[in-house]
């Protein structure tokens, strides 16, 4: 893609109440731009990261059997009230012409339960796992922290279905593995904990995983020995590390990057659940719910990885895998240039050109904004050779096109 | 996949109301599952034909430019009120915690020229090709046939941004053949037209895209010489065909698949949208918008293609490549059956294996209903071969599976 082309200006002012690094950081290289409090448009450059961070967690969930589906934001009341959800406070209320009671979706055990309970008769029909990626919506009187918490942002959520507890806790363990290797392949498993969290009032724990940064709105207290960590909020319940007992917890700020939720039967018996067992009786359907944010995912990986220049993509999401920059632009280094994109483009290296005429100064920092992990670099000085950097070293290399790419891939 | 454990028992009691074909045979075959009026789940085997509609219009979207974003459904009133479209009846309404007054987005021109703006200064940052494949809302009265028209539907936006008409008109001739390229993937072209619609008080024609058939909601009247046609809507104003003058065309009802609309520059006047020529001179900004309904997409080719035993997917969107139906369950039918399907695997099928402890009478109906593609019969009759049939076919042969292979691929 050639930069001259590119929906991706880089802007030098953003919005003053935006305080948060991630959304100055987003909304200075284009990733984002923000339509109101806590709604954003996802610009070019930030829609291929978001795909990239969509595509690692659908393969993992699609890896512990998930079966993707996508519900609606539309949802009737009376749904919210048989679950004794309609008074939560972040809800949209939507009149349809009809006269309907509606919401806009803040998650949807709401569609889902009786959406499973149409399929499931019997114990051949469990266990079920049913996820979508989609769009939510939280009434929040203030969004702040940038992206990390949207009035309207992207989920994934998964729901799975069980005979008993025991197949729901060999599946929530399997869950807890799928996403570790989601924050692994994000790049964020250092900084990532899961961390123990109140269970509501049905049961004793809900599990978190959490990023440690600043920036988070959490607070978390963390066991080193065993790495998991404890929320603040189960003060006074839970003030030793649930594994090993240590008391030495450290406290740190972090954002909450995912969750996963016993749901028990608090559901199922709302809309009446239940399967016919082996011996031809009918019992509860044990749930679990599982959660992760896309959108905030966005935003807490550039919370994590940024230095004073910009954002430093980790690999896995880079929007690009190459940045070409052209310094000067005399027709000899051009045609050097777009020689060098086309191979790149030609061995499969997904490229941005920036071809602009702009100087080299405003075009390398505009490289190190958008923090695309690997940059080759095109003068007079390089001659048949190309200039090569990570993004994430100082270290700057000549060396032939052909290296270069092996350094890529 | 495993049928057995695929989210998609078929289904016999649909709900009374539903009387369109699409949503009955959608319905039945658990592509899809009713929310409420106008509002559907898509389910695991209609979200499999949904995303090949997508990757469709997004390849030929991006052959002439297109860039994707992602746009927030949330949109604030005001901009509405700008456009002079706040008092637009199928809006939904939504006040925020905060109150802001928002409305969920019908389509998003009031979000796309502010976002363009902040780019676009000069000539050089022209032309602009902005899109999304987003979910849109529209407070429908009566929401009636099916997917057709839904409150809540997945539409892909494109806008283009032009210097002058003469560039617009350009793109808006490459925006048809795209749109005529993705309606000949998607199976349609033999039946859907070019159609003049009124292009509303500011352009004298708009151009849709209808598929003929008798579920539509719309008349069309059908040049067949030219292969155009004349909404019915524009009675009185253009009663013959706009290319030759021919008097005889015939009327039909007819689906509107997609629609282009050049907007001038209503949408850019309305939020001060110029750039700055070559001679320095500010200039108004020339518009168009270009929409396709996807999971409108999804109920027109059903209500194309189907017999009175099912649907009958065209090959570019079948949910499966193949369907492998194991008739007769003793162990070395089985044992054959789970041979074949790891097989099909190997060789990169995508198939859904019907492992079922079903009737033979069950399992071809369900695969009749379902309509994918290939069905490939394993039972006591098959012995080394398989038995391959066509669902748009009555053709069965029994060959060996490299050949069923060939066929598929």
């Amino acid at each position: 893609m050639k930069q001259s082309e590119f929906f991706a200006k880089t802007l030098m002012d953003i919005p003053k109440e935006e305080t948060s690094k991630n959304a100055q950081l987003l909304i200075k290289g284009r990733y984002i731009d923000k339509l109101m409090a806590g709604v954003y448009t996802i610009l070019p450059l930030g829609f291929r990261v978001l795909k990239k961070i969509e595509n690692i967690i659908r393969e993992e969930i699609n890896a512990i059997g998930g079966q993707e589906i996508f519900m609606p934001a539309l949802q009737p009341l009376e749904n919210y009230e048989k679950t004794k959800r309609d008074n939560i406070d972040v809800l949209f209320h939507v009149d349809s012409a009809s006269g309907k009671k509606m919401v806009l979706g803040i998650s949807h055990e709401e569609v889902v339960v009786p959406l499973a309970k149409q399929y499931i008769n019997s114990y051949k029909d469990l266990p079920l796992y049913l996820y979508q990626i989609q769009t939510k919506f939280r009434n929040e009187p203030r969004a702040k922290s940038g992206i990390l918490r949207g009035r309207e942002f992207i989920m994934k959520d998964l729901y799975s279905f069980h005979t008993d507890e025991k197949d729901f806790e060999a599946y929530y363990q399997k869950a807890q593995t799928a996403y570790k290797k989601i924050f692994d392949r994000l790049g964020l498993a250092d900084k990532t904990y899961l961390t123990f969290a109140s269970g509501g009032t049905f049961s004793k724990f809900s599990h978190e995983f959490q990023t440690i940064t600043d920036a988070g709105e959490d607070t978390i207290h963390l066991c080193e020995k065993c790495s998991v960590a404890v929320n603040e909020e189960l003060k006074g319940i839970q003030d030793v590390c649930p594994e090993c007992g240590n008391k030495n917890l450290t406290k740190k700020k972090s954002i909450e990057v995912g969750n996963i939720f016993p749901l028990k039967t608090k559901f199922s018996d709302a809309f009446g659940l239940k399967y016919t067992d082996q011996a031809g009786q009918e019992q509860p359907i044990i749930m679990g719910c599982y959660g992760i944010g896309l959108t905030r995912l966005l935003g807490a990986v550039v919370e994590v990885f940024n230095d004073q220049d910009g954002i430093i993509w980790p690999e896995s999401l880079t929007p690009f895998d190459a940045h070409l920059v052209m310094l000067g632009s005399n027709d000899i280094i051009r045609k050097e240039a777009d020689k060098i994109y086309e191979a790149l483009k030609a061995t499969g290296v997904d490229t941005l050109y920036d071809d602009r005429d702009e100087s080299a100064g405003k075009k390398l920092k505009d490289a190190d904004l958008i923090g695309i992990s690997n940059r080759i670099v095109i003068s007079g000085k390089t001659g048949a050779n190309v200039e090569f950097k990570k993004r994430n070293s100082d270290k700057v290399q000549i060396m032939p096109l052909s290296e270069a790419v092996k350094k890529i891939k």
